[in-house]
C-alpha cells in the first residue's frame, strides 16, 4: 500500500512519458505542452487509492487513471478558451499560445485519447467503467454550463450553487475513486460509499476554495485574495451574505456589487468592504460550518466502507490534504 | 434486406427522437438544434449496410450508427467555429446563434453522448468497436489539422492532399461500414475488405466534390461553382495544375492566385481564368481519371467480400449515389 504522495509520484513517472504521437505537430504538440504545465494529479492518484483500498493496483487502474487525467486536462483546455484565461499555473494557455482553433482541436483529440485509454480494460469491467466515465464527462459539461449560466442571472440559490460545484468538480473526484474500486473488484456497496466519500469531499474542497479566496493566507493559497469578489462571482459566501444581510448591510452589499473599481486602491476598497459584510453577517462562520458538514459527511461514508481500517489511511490523508485548514 | 434509401429512412425515424436531456437547456438545446438542421445521414446508413451485408440488423448496430452520426455532428459543430462558417445547410451555425463558448461545450457533450451510445454494445464486440471508433475519431482530428496546416503552406503534394482527405472524410465512412460488419459477426477478411471499399469510395467522393466545385452543374451540385478557386484552396485540381502548367500558363496561374477579387465581376474573371488553365493543362481529365481509379479500387475491394452477390447491391447503390456523374 502507498501513501497519497507516493501514488502521485508513481503516477507522474508513467504519465510524464509521451502521451501523443508526434505528427501532426500542430495538433499534438500543444496537447503535450499543456500536460507539461503540470498539475497536482490528484484525481489519478485518487483512482489508484480507490483500487488500493481493496487490493494491489491492477493494470486497468493505471489506464483509467491516465484517462481521467487526460479528460481533466481536456476540460481545462476548453474552459480556458471559454474563460478567456491567459495563464494557467503561470504558463501561457494554449488558445493564447497557439490560437483558439488549435485549443479546440487539441482539446478534442485529448478527450479521444482519454477514451483510447479505456479500450483494453478487462471485459468484466469495461462496460461499467465506460458508463461511469461517460456519465461523469456529461455531468462535468453540465456543471460548466450551469457555471456560465449563473454568471448571467441575478440570483442563485445555495442549493443550485452546490449542485453546480458538485457537477463541475466533485463528480470527477468521486468517479476517480470509484473506478479504482470497481477494477479492484469491490462490492457495489463499497463502490457506492467510496463515490459518496469523493462527492462530499469534493464539495467541501470547492467550498473551502471559495472561503480561502476571501479569508485565506495569500502566500499559502497561491492566489490573490478577493478574486471572486472582484468578479462578483456568486459563491457560497455571496449567496449567504445576500440572504443574511439586514436592510442597511443589504444596501451596502448591493452598492459594492454595482461598484466597478478602476484603480488598485478601489479594488482593495471593494474587497475590504465585502469582506467586512461577510464577517458581520456571520457568513464566514456559516461557510466554515458548511465545509465541516460536507467533510463530515464524506468521512461518514468512508467509515461505512467494509474494509480493514488501515487500508483507509491514504483516503484520510487525501481528505486532510484537500482540506488543509489555512484559516 | 433494405435499399440504401430505406436504411436512411429507418435510421432517421429513430434518430429524430430526442437525443439529449432537457436541462441545462443552454447546453443541450443548441445540440438538438444542430441535429435538427439535418444532413444526409449517409454514415449511419452505411453502418447499417455493413451489418446487412452479412445478416439481419443487430440492436448493437443501431447504437453504433447513432454514435457515428453524433460524432459526425460534433466534428461539424467544432469545424464551423474553426472555419468561421455562418451557415450550415442554410441554417445559422451554433457559434453564431449561441456564441462560441456554447458551440465548444455543446460539441463536447455531443462527443460524450456518442460514446454513451457505445456503452451497451455486446461484450464480445465492445473493445473492438471502441478501438476502431477511437482510432477513427483521432484520425478525423488529424485530418482537420492537416487541412488547416495546408492552408498556411505554399505547396502541398498530391500524395499529402489525398492522405489529408482520407483522414478528414473517408476513414469515417470506412469505419461506419466496418463497424456494422463487425457486429454482424463478419470475418476479419470481410471486415477489412469492407473498410477498404469505404476508404477508397470516400476518397473518390471527396475528389469528385473538388471536381464538381469547378465543373459541376451549379443546380445539381447545390453550391456556387468556383468556391474553392476563390479561396485558393489547394485541391487536387490546383495541385495538378501547378505541376502540369508550362512556363506562361504557370505564370498566369500564379498571377490569378495572387489576384484578390473585390467585385463580383472580378470574382467571375478569376474563376474563369483558373478553369481555363485547368482545361488547357488537362487537369479536368486527370482528376476524372483519378476519381475513376479510386472508385474502381473501391469496387475491387467490394468484389473480394465473401458473400452472395445480391447482398452487395445496397453498397453498389451507395457507390452510385455518392459518385453520381454530374459532368
Amino acid at each position: 500500500m502507498h501513501s497519497f504522495k507516493e501514488l502521485i509520484d508513481l503516477f507522474c513517472e508513467r504519465f510524464n512519458q509521451p502521451q501523443f504521437p508526434t505528427a501532426p505537430a500542430g495538433l499534438y504538440e500543444p496537447a503535450s505542452y499543456f500536460l507539461g504545465i503540470g498539475g497536482k494529479r490528484i484525481r489519478p492518484a485518487a483512482c489508484l487509492m480507490g483500487n488500493e483500498l481493496f487490493g494491489d493496483i491492477k493494470e486497468d487502474c493505471w489506464q483509467i487513471a491516465t484517462a481521467i487525467e487526460l479528460f481533466h486536462n481536456f476540460t481545462l483546455m476548453h474552459d480556458d478558451i471559454m474563460d478567456k484565461a491567459a495563464l494557467r499555473r503561470g504558463q501561457t494557455t494554449v488558445h493564447v499560445r497557439n490560437g483558439e482553433n488549435t485549443a479546440i482541436l487539441s482539446g478534442d483529440v485529448m478527450l479521444v485519447q482519454a477514451y483510447h485509454c479505456l479500450e483494453d480494460i478487462s471485459v468484466e469491467y469495461q462496460s461499467w467503467i465506460l458508463k461511469l466515465f461517460n456519465q461523469t464527462a456529461r455531468e462535468v459539461c453540465e456543471g460548466q454550463q450551469y457555471d456560465m449560466d449563473y454568471e448571467a442571472v441575478k440570483e442563485v440559490s445555495l442549493e443550485d450553487y452546490i449542485q453546480m460545484i458538485k457537477l463541475k468538480t466533485s463528480v470527477l473526484l468521486a468517479a476517480s475513486l470509484k473506478m479504482g474500486a470497481i477494477v479492484a473488484g469491490a462490492t457495489v456497496h463499497n463502490c457506492d460509499r467510496v463515490y459518496s466519500f469523493g462527492k462530499n469531499l469534493g464539495i467541501a474542497f470547492q467550498l473551502q476554495d471559495d472561503y480561502l479566496d476571501c479569508f485565506g493566507d495569500p502566500e499559502k493559497f497561491g492566489k490573490q485574495v478577493g478574486g471572486d469578489i472582484l468578479r462578483n462571482k456568486k459563491t457560497c459566501l455571496l449567496i449567504k451574505a445576500k440572504e443574511l444581510a439586514g436592510g442597511p448591510q443589504k444596501q451596502a452589499l448591493e452598492d459594492l456589487l454595482a461598484f466597478q473599481p478602476e484603480t488598485e486602491a478601489q479594488q482593495e476598497e471593494k474587497v475590504k468592504g465585502v469582506l467586512d459584510i461577510y464577517r458581520k453577517t456571520g457568513v464566514q462562520e456559516v461557510t466554515r460550518a458548511l465545509i465541516e458538514q460536507y467533510a463530515q459527511k464524506a468521512m461518514n461514508h468512508l467509515d461505512q466502507v467494509v474494509v480493514v481500517s488501515t487500508r483507509k489511511q491514504p483516503l484520510q490523508q487525501l481528505a486532510e490534504y484537500l482540506l488543509q485548514r489555512d484559516y
